[in-house]
């Protein structure tokens, strides 16, 4: 490829003039604006996957199940919304690692984060955070995760990933909620004991509302609360937790206000039902969890009627509210927290994060601190290397005013999307979105399917959610000359489509 | 400190002769023997914490609770087995971050490893592994996590952190139980259905048999297995589990063969009841988990006799057998695995490892590798400039014989708590131990937590386990002349406390 080309071609003169080294000028030449080493659109040569990765995942086969693997991938020629595969095709991502790549590939600011002196120590020792922490830890946090809180919260744990920031959040939830039952009393011996033995009083039967195709996590408790693929939770036992219908809204909601009002305050209805029933019967629901947008259960929306009624509902029986921001937060939406869309009145107690975010982690209201030390814990709570790199995430997404790009980028995405859906009403509807976290539904799985193949053989590497749609999750350097990348390509692919 | 003046003095010349980086010039710096940059002994010039310390511990209170804090470090200044602190103090640290350090603090290997040019993108560049592995991924895989594989097992899940790798290990177990339970038939459309609503048969009513005073992390499977401390637990509803007692065995082991043999028979039956008594009320026992030496819960080290009943115990009964190495492996104990010292005839199903490998992950027999994508998954399933830092850990320990290594300085280091413990009969007993992972236990609470507040003024770092016991939980660096440092101080400490 040419620009690794360049780079090699670069790398032998600049180490002929001066004694530096491979690294130095990988920096160097990696400095200018990464839109110059951008391609100008996707390039396919082989099948994807191609035959070299047809290779790797025959020998992954012998160590792991390679089930999910796509293809294998070459980080070193990735280069900003482009995607390089072993193979040589060079794609154009609207997946993004599942949703987890806020600058692109390569970028030069995370260049610079790596490749700083300063920061050495932060990618060679990575500390137990909670006993330990480095010297830079309280002003890296400031610089990052304090200086984007959501509204109305300023406290924050940080946590490996996505699972285990739920997973956390949730038991955040459940001591100040036994708090509470004890009347802020310490508890009692008998508590402190049967804990250990996983017994009531310590170990008590509450239990966390979730919603129907909502998704948290993988281990126990957060999986508890997830609900969309059977691959997710066959034959694991989790406990038997309250659910609820997720709204099941007409897009655009703009243009269905009463009946989508309607079928919110129904629901709302039946998880105050749920709620009562599952008290009733020893349960005692303690939380509810709820994602801003319905990401992996088919990219659905609901609006902030129906967040502040879940707001309203927790705060008047003394509940905890996680809105889970692991796959919305950080800027896909246009503002940096999906559910300040919702314009709560009270902030939620604990927001979920992780993915773009680098680090998992959650927010929490202050009296949702623990009491003591150890509560919120394990060995490494978090990696301040990843901190290193958010802290140049967010001045980028300053600098740059990327929250304002994303909101235009995003109605041009989906103006895009509406027209297609005009010229292809058959196949296509449901155009919904938030920034440039946009979807569209196919009338059949089959067809968005096939559209996702055949866009992978025209170089545009795309994700699914849900049944049949087809969800957007690009990098926040994603603009209209990307757009128009996709959406000619789209174009092209649904004319060969059975409706 | 004159560590730091020295290379900011070679910085300056450095530069003043050649152009190259700052960074450059650290990394050659460092490159000399870690030993050449280790102090000769700690160095105490304020109570610990300082008033650095109590400072920045004050404003992380703002942002989180601090109670488990000890103090705050200076990781730019820290060499080999010398922690510092923000304060200039420098500790001889016998606890390296909870046991997750295995060759020190900025080892020149790990420098290397970040700062070679073939690394950028991946430590750049966090892929979703389960979907896009990078180009190197199954040559990385198998240059580190495979080639010390423990014995049996060539298939290896990598993960983000002990808790993880405990979780998704267990459900590896339950899968190739219900598997088994279906007769390798696919799973009906009633157990899909019901799955995701968390009711049987698809969500079955399973459990897994651990040990009183383990602990194998943090999430709500995770943390049901766990009975150490109730700050780990209170208020949290995990499941009514099978818990055994785990062997209360006499030290040292080979002089107390009869007596440890009884106890250790008596409980391998009570292991046999307690399943037959879950299995009976319909909460199945799918698998036990067990550490090799329980080590948060107080050091307990059980015979081979023992992990050989565990494993015949599932083998006959079609269960899965997790050994949790999250903080015995990676060569602590004179062996990569700890479970190596038990001669297993027939390898664990699953072991799970962290801490001191760098990265989270379990390893498993293929029998119990998943049949379809997505079961054991995650957005990032762990993380491969984890991987990078591994692979000069696993070089480092087989160029300079660090499993040797490791052998000779714990027996000097047992010989010299043997010691202590004839000197000091009324106050220290129980000295115990594999490689350098060793423990002593104290006559009382009080006396262990004054024993390391007053080895910690004289500049040594230890950490505690279990109500009286003192563990040791060095780097795999930890030579002879770091126990004498230990030792000498270690004597002056008992000479002053209270029998």
């Amino acid at each position: 490829m040419s620009v690794t080309r360049g780079i090699n071609r670069l790398l032998r003169n600049v180490k002929k003039s001066v004694n530096i080294s491979e690294r130095q000028v990988l920096a160097l030449a990696y400095q200018p604006n990464v839109n110059d080493f951008e391609p100008n659109g996707p390039r396919v040569v082989t099948d994807i996957p191609g035959p070299r990765s047809k290779q790797l995942i025959e020998q992954l086969d012998q160590i792991q199940n390679v089930g999910a693997v796509h293809f294998f991938c070459d980080y070193d020629n990735s280069h900003g919304n482009y995607l390089a595969d072993v193979d040589g095709n060079v794609m154009l991502d609207l997946f993004t690692q599942i949703s987890s790549v806020p600058l692109g590939y390569n970028h030069p600011a995370l260049i610079n984060a790596v490749s700083k002196p300063e920061n050495l120590s932060t990618f060679v020792n990575r500390p137990a955070l909670g006993v330990y922490p480095p010297a830079d830890w309280v002003s890296r946090l400031q610089n990052t995760l304090v200086s984007v809180a959501p509204p109305g919260m300023n406290h924050v744990q940080t946590m490996a990933c996505g699972t285990c920031s739920v997973e956390h959040g949730m038991k955040a939830v459940f001591m100040k909620f036994m708090s509470d039952a004890r009347g802020g009393m310490p508890p009692s011996q008998e508590a402190l004991e049967s804990c250990i033995i996983n017994k009531a009083p310590g170990s008590p039967s509450l239990s966390f509302l979730s919603f129907n195709n909502s998704f948290h996590g993988r281990t126990m408790g957060a999986l508890a609360c997830s609900h969309s693929k059977w691959l997710h939770k066959l034959d694991f036992p989790v406990p038997d937790w309250p659910i609820v219908r997720f709204p099941n809204l007409k897009y655009p909601l703009e243009e269905n206000v009463v009946e989508n009002r309607t079928e919110e305050s129904k629901i709302l209805e039946e998880v105050e039902d749920k709620i009562d029933e599952y008290n009733k019967k020893g349960q005692t629901v303690a939380g509810i969890i709820v994602e801003p947008v319905q990401c992996e259960g088919g990219d659905k929306f609901a609006t902030p009627y129906f967040f502040q009624g879940l707001r309203d509902i927790t705060n008047k029986r003394g509940m905890g509210f996680i809105i889970d921001e692991v796959q919305t937060g950080c800027g896909a939406t246009g503002k940096f927290w999906a559910h300040e869309h919702f314009n709560l009145t009270d902030s939620p107690d604990i927001v979920s994060f992780s993915k773009k975010m680098l680090t998992g982690g959650f927010y929490k209201k202050v009296t949702f601190k623990p009491k003591e030390g150890h509560r919120i814990f394990n060995t490494w709570v978090g990696d301040p290397s990843k901190i290193a790199l958010l802290e140049e995430v967010v001045k980028v997404i300053r600098e740059d005013n990327l929250l304002d790009s994303v909101k235009v980028t995003g109605e041009y995405l989906m103006s895009g999307l509406f027209n297609m859906q005009s010229k292809y009403p058959g196949i296509l509807s449901n155009t919904r979105g938030l920034g440039t976290l946009c979807a569209i539904d196919f009338n059949t799985t089959d067809n968005r399917d096939k559209a996702m193949a055949d866009l992978r053989k025209k170089g545009v590497h795309t994700g699914a959610c849900g049944p049949t749609s087809l969800r957007f999750r690009t990098t926040l350097l994603f603009k209209t000359k990307h757009v128009d990348v996709f959406m000619e390509r789209f174009d092209d692919v649904l004319s060969q489509l059975n409706k």
